[in-house]
């Protein structure tokens, strides 16, 4: 019997990837889709691509329409979805694709996102270590970031393996959609396209705390990490350099051992054979990321580069997953591993 | 029991299309992969977005190697495709997305490829009157012209309402990866993005006869068509805008009407609802055109507005469907009708 | 001494480039620059590319802020030129980039605008039969639309010489920045990249009017045109493909005679050597335009294909142009005629 | 009187935007063009966008054609240039756009270019300490590579203040111009436009010694560089993200004074206010620099932002500044420092 889902912010980017990929997933049935202003229109206004969903109407975002659905994907405006979720009971499973509930730190929340902090649930980066097994069962789960998404899978073995100290560089470019569909200025076709800029330097991005969260998890102390996200003139997809401090010892043999090793289980996640770069048009549309790691022996440190698309497992993709999991349908189910290309 | 399928030309845009979608089909099972010059290679290196398919290493395209099969794709150049066909049995569906076997005029073809005509093979342009029923078993499909496909699709419905004169004004906007992978210096990145330039001018494009050839037969008699195709800055996709003189009596009521009628039981193609019009973006990686049509009275012509994805419904998509069609699998299977946006 | 200029509008992208060009004309001193909801900020915020006019500070649009100069540049939304020009004196030269004074049929202006005409004032279109004549000296000049020009520059020399039927078909590609700055949704770079898409579908673009007042008054015989504008996924620069029913008797040679004879004398127009075809990229920043034509024999039509950058020959330049012509200072000053490219 | 210049390598993008600029130097008349393989073709089919020199005709590069001018600009594959200018008198100004002579350490050379050492030649970032006076009056010029000059400018001044250890990351972005016209798969359009790709990871990038280089002699110590570099879905334009570990005692308030102190003077090198970011689109075809610093409290790292154009400011823009210093002109004439945007 199909599992209903209904999708609150249905009219967002994440909003529209999530009805994507669960059109084609083969034991979801689409129920109800919500938006706030633009409740009462046709989907297929907001969301041409979605042909087959084009005559759906958005209702309200509220508890009525929301309830009677087994998984309730919220694609909401940051802090907006604790307040929903409060209202759906228990038994139902709610997918956060918003901030709210990722961060353990009440301290990190209120410091980044300058409100009360609504609470901590199980992490949806089912690659990260004990994570898989925090949603099996889970009634409830917060989609990492896309950056975090990113960043924690191309350094986390490195840190598993006790390959590098605790001193992490990012810088990531990252596709437009990452910013959605708000009307601001900078986002504008006439300024994006033919140029690359950086946003939220010094520290300043929200995203920041989350890979620091991560990746001192599984380091097992404090990390540091400075981190430049850079927007670039393409719809979607990061890419993420990530380099960090090599310990002493380090050298091609066991970095390659390491992530071979940490990854060789993962459906999602692939190590590139040597010589090969990942490219964010290789994961369009794809849940997939793309791994390489080199090791600069002249600068002494370790280079992890990743690519994905920040909307399929960066955010719908990465919800989907998760959804599996929690419900014991079969990890990979519903979702693309070949992207779309060129 | 799956389909065996091969490709051959696995490593160009076509061919790389063809896997995606074939990985994605539940009847099929992908045999062999040839290439010429790039025999011997894995298929990660060449397409690294089908990921499922890294490790498969390309084969040279022979008789032998293409044996075997039930279904054999040709994605060569043109002209190559007539000897591959002749060596494979008649029991093999071929289905060759080459122009080989497009036109039914041996003069046209000479006129436009300088070549001896290799013949003519069902078109598969299943949504063209006829034309699913003469695919429907038959073990060779001539795949149309991504361009064709979307003028036909677009204006057919006019000439078989009897709406038009046969004075059609086309002009077309495609993604880059209709000229394929070939190193030309006007195809180079830094040379295509922020450019739109048109080629071909003057009815020098071999797509030409091939609309010509479609909407003659459907409007009973000549059609003369003013093609000019133009490249845009993008990967996929082609935008055609196709005008045709008004024949007295037009107006937007029976317009609508011919055209709701004769799209109304198509799977693939959509009729948007007035006030909307189609884009690229909306049908990115679909098998899905979208279509729109306007009278302009001050003008006196008729304007149809056709989107699709030029690698998918103009090509890979288009194959499959036939495909389908000829083995009698149920036409729509292993076919996405959403588009990846934004 | 130097001309004192003033732009009204400076946070645009015709205030912009206007601003850009004005920055390089050795004659020119700039003189206020005014917006309305920027009043107050720097420009450098607004438009930082201008770095050496980075500290200047917007004004409100007021007749006390702009008087005082020898020349005042409107580059306001539509409607509003008028009410602005009639504050200025008779010796001020107003150049208008808005569409008020474009038109001589107050019909047309009440049906394509719907509001009352302002009046006709000579148009900015000095390669037009007459027109350099009509802005030497003049004090008010009309700037043309982006397309018009395009459109106008393409086929008068053919109506000129009667090669062609008053039986036009155009369709156009714009970049972005034709649309503005204002904040649409489908101008969000995400909705733009990646997308060819029409609007204004079926004769109701505004730019409609003017393109058949030109090519009327050089037919001396009132012509149609078929008007379809696309949308590109690139910042700048239009791409007009211009069609035209053959009278009897055309040929390539009286074709090619009939251009290079119209333009010889043209600083800004090229007529490409035969084989060579326009492209937007090669004409980035400049005030060129790049043309060429074809004689399509089987559908029996002219094919005449124009590119220029919108903003810089279909809007800014051309005003600069014609504010040269106006003051009696050489027409090329200060006006780029190489573009940026790749 | 004015200098006449010959450019050898004309049909490639540095020899095409040196075109572009010289075209419009006032003291500056444009002698030979040469190419090799396009020898005895017209720039027009090459350069579209150099409308005024379209007709003139590439010749051999031979010390022939080359000789008899004031100034030779070399924009040739490496490792040709010591042969071309070896032939050239010593009175000649023979500006480099290669790499050949920009290494002071021949180990360095033989290591990233695999041949015998050519020498060192003043170094053509006259923004460095001590540049500005090597290059007055000589009549040799190293330009440096692009990124090396975005990287330097972006760091200097805070080596020179003494307030970052010598440990550095760069992530920087290029549009495609920067790897030429070369035709080679990756840089097809279909290839780049929608993807972000790395290359030359790991220290292996032959600008690293370069970087190394400059600042290690601003800071009197061996300066470790790690340097990533990306293509991006561009055709111009480098963003570079700097960091370095900060020295104890670094804050805002002295990291901001040393690089206003450093860049005070040069005409070229703008410290964006606080709050502002570098982009590429902003310096599109302008020799202008675009710096902004932040400093990273947590992570304990001065970021760095430089945008510059890498055909103008990186390759061409300063090769002409070089030029007019070597040659006693004043530093900014014939050099853009308005963009072109959007």
């Amino acid at each position: 019997m199909a599992v209903r889902a209904a999708v609150a912010g249905a009219s967002g980017y994440a909003g529209g990837e999530l009805l994507r990929l669960l059109a084609g997933h083969p034991e979801v049935e689409i129920g109800a889709l919500t938006g706030n202003s633009n409740a009462g229109r046709r989907l297929g206004e907001l969301q041409p691509h979605l042909a087959p969903l084009a005559d759906r109407v958005l209702e309200p975002t509220t508890a009525e329409v929301l309830g009677g659905h087994d998984v309730v994907f919220l694609a909401l405006p940051h802090g907006q979805s604790a307040a929903v979720a409060e209202q759906l009971g228990d038994e139902v499973l709610v997918v956060d694709c918003g901030a709210d509930f990722r961060l353990r730190d009440a301290g990190d929340w209120e410091r980044f996102y300058g409100s009360p902090h609504a609470g901590t649930w199980p992490y949806g980066l089912p690659e990260l270590p004990g994570a898989r097994e925090a949603l099996t069962g889970s009634r409830r789960v917060a989609v990492p970031g896309c950056y975090p998404t990113t960043v924690s899978l191309a350094l986390f073995p490195a840190f598993a393996a006790g390959l590098v100290e605790p001193d992490v560089v990012v810088v990531a470019a990252t596709g437009t959609s990452g910013a959605g569909k708000a009307l601001k200025p900078h986002l504008l076709g006439s300024e994006v396209m033919g140029s690359m800029s950086p946003y939220g330097v010094g520290g300043g991005h929200r995203h920041t705390p989350e890979m620091v969260q991560n990746l001192s998890a599984v380091a097992g102390e404090r990390v540091t990490v400075s981190f430049t996200p850079t927007l670039a003139p393409m719809s979607r997809g990061i890419l993420a350099t990530c380099t960090a401090k090599a310990k002493p010892g380090l050298d091609a043999g066991r970095l390659r051992e390491a992530y071979a090793k940490a990854l060789a289980a993962e459906p999602f996640v692939r190590l590139l054979p040597e010589g090969q770069w990942p490219s964010t048009a290789a994961v369009y549309g794809s849940n997939t990321v793309l791994l390489q790691v080199a090791h600069d022996e002249a600068a002494g440190r370790l280079i992890a580069i990743g690519a994905l698309d920040n909307l399929t497992k960066g955010t719908a993709g990465g919800a989907v997953q998760s959804m599996n999991i929690a419900l014991g349908i079969p990890e990979e189910t519903g979702l693309p591993v070949t992207g779309v290309a060129p």
